[in-house]
């Protein structure tokens, strides 16, 4: 009997993006000889002919939870390997010419506070994208932090500005092989920022904090051209996208800024 | 043929909140000779003794559809009138000795600039509860605005304050007859932040908000405080409940605080 | 002396998106002789040229507050028409050469239940968004409606299926003067769920729902199929994307379908 | 000089919580011989007396710190051991009568599926919270878990059900010392439903799950009734509060139910 999946629709539509949305499971990688364990929330997808009715989406987490128990105890995994072991292994389940896996997850860096050399733990939303398309792969790495912006336009007629907490995304759209640590990435936006923000801050971390933001005013426009410029810098040769959304004291609503190299 | 909700549950256990929860409908109220349209998120819940298997929901819904539209035409309804009204119907169609209706909706009020004198239009999240126990009203009224916090710690020590965006809320309970207006519990709040906040302002505007913000420092624990304080003032012998929460600007956690008399 | 936004920024680079996000404000529509009022989510975005560094974001806001004003008297008015006053009225005062604003809001439209015919309330989410590129508008609409998803697969080989709720999304694009009815758009998404759904259902309404959802078993895959073309036959020569994801009743995931045309 | 934090306020008021939430860190345990790492959202407040102008916030932080290192390479931790040793660490650096720290996280269990028993993680949604009150030590565990409802009222007069998706929540406080397996949380919860819900489900699986859903009706009200039936025989004399929400799949409103015990 033919699974109902395999029959023929009566509508004949190609879809670009069928699969499994909002999953949630445990990964574990190594990267720079350090063991990380995230629970992503994952989104994997591929297309799907017009001749088609369904995609077996059992195959889906089959294939994510085959590789993801394999790279477990593999030395030298990152989130990126893993996402290209699942859309490999889900070829040889299911037929498919491009399909994608979307891994979100909280990594968190050891910092030291500015001044008291304190440790501190500092966790940033991240998302690894695999492409795997006719065969080849590409990725996309995504990392949000949180920053703050001081506006230099209060700051030049009152010379007292307002302050608020902002978020800087950056987006990098490269070949499977390009090297590009997410630390790297979160560095090029924390240093577009007023001043880069911390979990633990004694009175005079904070002053040091404080004195650095009021030298360093940034409308979210400026915070968005130094993560691009930033990003040019370290990551050479790729595709970026920048984002700053500044959750304004002023009023009650955002201000953003978006662009791309 | 009884009901399958009438019928003896397997396990004997009263419930006391069964019903319905984010539904959105169109409801109208005319307030101080205004007339307001909203579309709230309501939740609507009676208690179960233990000898019944279910609610009949779509009487709570037959209640809400009816009152809705018999209040769109009466002069002087508020939200609480049509919570009231809802409760009211209720009782006669499904019998229950607690019931309660929370309606969540955005409240837009019209402001002038601080120096410009320009309309500006202000959107708070307002929600009102009605309770009707053992056929007696009772209400709770919240607002959730949203103004900032400029630190008297950095201010103190360094003459330069980190500022943030904070969200102030007020909690009122209060008899069914105690005239409360939503309008005047957003003042009591947006008079305890640092400064209150505007969709729209122009630079003398601007100027003018961060001067009050610098010579009014507040940590959230001053704007709780000054919540409660400003509501026992207006509204006298009331139950209050105050919290406010700052999106910290060195940070990228929250500081919160509560409070209540 | 030259505002801060109008000076040169360190670094060189334009930016496509600069602007305000996550505004709340009243808006009036006359639409088919019927007034409505909504509080949408706006954000307005324009492009910002390397030698600039920042937009003088209170025109944007002047510019909305301004239309809404005068749109809200005015007869025939829909909520794109308020977006293309906008943004004709901010290129007046604010040179940009790419500029939008989208507008997320509930539309509430009245129907019959489908065998006792009581009116019922039923609430949809709606985008609306106006493009203006070198004087030329365009517009994308979007309706997400909640429906539900009765798999085919299980009923074949069980003769039982696992139902769900599901909600499935239409995004047209088209020139600014083409006419499209939101709750046209709304149809050709409820017309492709297994069932439509009702705030509203006395027991012989369910049991007429229930022996739809039973006789029209599909996929998420056929949802979005059905969408795509719904709409080519009613909207003709537009671009239409069509996504639904269903709330998977048997597991904790949601499974996702994409699709255009 | 005195810390502004240790001034008397303007308005005398004491209030009950004043800290930190939306904080992220690492955190490590060991249970049942397995070590566990979460990444939780953590709240932690303490309450500030009238003549107190502010909580020293980093003291807050400190005690996080510096206490999950120490149980990080500690046997047999749990996260509520890791809360109770934050509150004491806490009560030597800052003086409160009553502190409290939630922390909110997912915990992934094993599973074999019904039928062709392949191994499958299902993360499940937890929260732990600790009191600390005059020295005493109390805590909250709760867990939140998804699963469905099959309407039996639609069962019993059409011979077909409407399904969906639910979350069932189950929070039990108790003494500190109280032996609570969150894993024993999750099953009482699970046990509720009409079946359990499964990442992984391949054909036959299906099948077992959509036949159990078929012979087991449940309305939310039934499953509420019967998590705090199971939550009473396994864990005694505990303060049980239970809630389970469906996401109707005939509705675009939701169904609540909540009890306690």
């Amino acid at each position: 009997m033919t699974d109902t999946q395999d029959r023929r629709p009566g509508v004949l539509q190609s879809l670009e993006r069928v699969g499994i949305t909002n999953l949630k499971t445990l990964i574990e990688t190594d990267w720079d000889g350090l063991r990380f364990r995230f629970t992503p929330d994952i989104e994997i997808t591929i297309d799907l002919p017009e001749d088609r009715k369904g995609v077996h989406m059992s195959r889906l987490i089959e294939s994510i939870t085959e590789s993801v128990e394999e790279e477990a105890t593999r030395k030298g995994s990152s989130i990126e390997e893993i996402g290209k072991r699942i859309l490999g292994r889900l070829a040889e389940k299911h037929p498919y010419r491009r399909g994608e896996i979307s891994m979100s997850a909280d990594l968190v860096v050891y910092r030291k506070t500015p001044k008291s050399k304190r440790k501190t733990m500092e966790a940033h939303s991240i998302m690894v994208t695999v492409i795997r398309d006719g065969g080849k792969y590409e990725k996309i790495l995504k990392v949000k932090v949180v920053g703050n912006t001081v506006c230099p336009h209060a700051m030049s007629y009152a010379g007292k500005p307002h302050i608020q907490r902002a978020v800087g995304e950056l987006e990098i759209r490269a070949g499977y092989a390009k090297r590009i640590d997410l630390k790297d990435m979160i560095s090029a936006v924390e240093n577009s920022f007023s001043c880069e923000v911390y979990t633990l801050l004694k009175t005079e971390d904070e002053r040091a904090v404080v004195e650095k933001m009021f030298s360093n005013p940034k409308f979210v426009e400026d915070v968005v051209r130094e993560i691009i410029h930033n990003a040019k810098k370290r990551f050479g040769n790729v595709r970026i996208r920048a984002k700053a959304v500044s959750f304004e004291s002023i009023h009650r609503h955002d201000v953003i800024a978006e662009g791309h190299a």
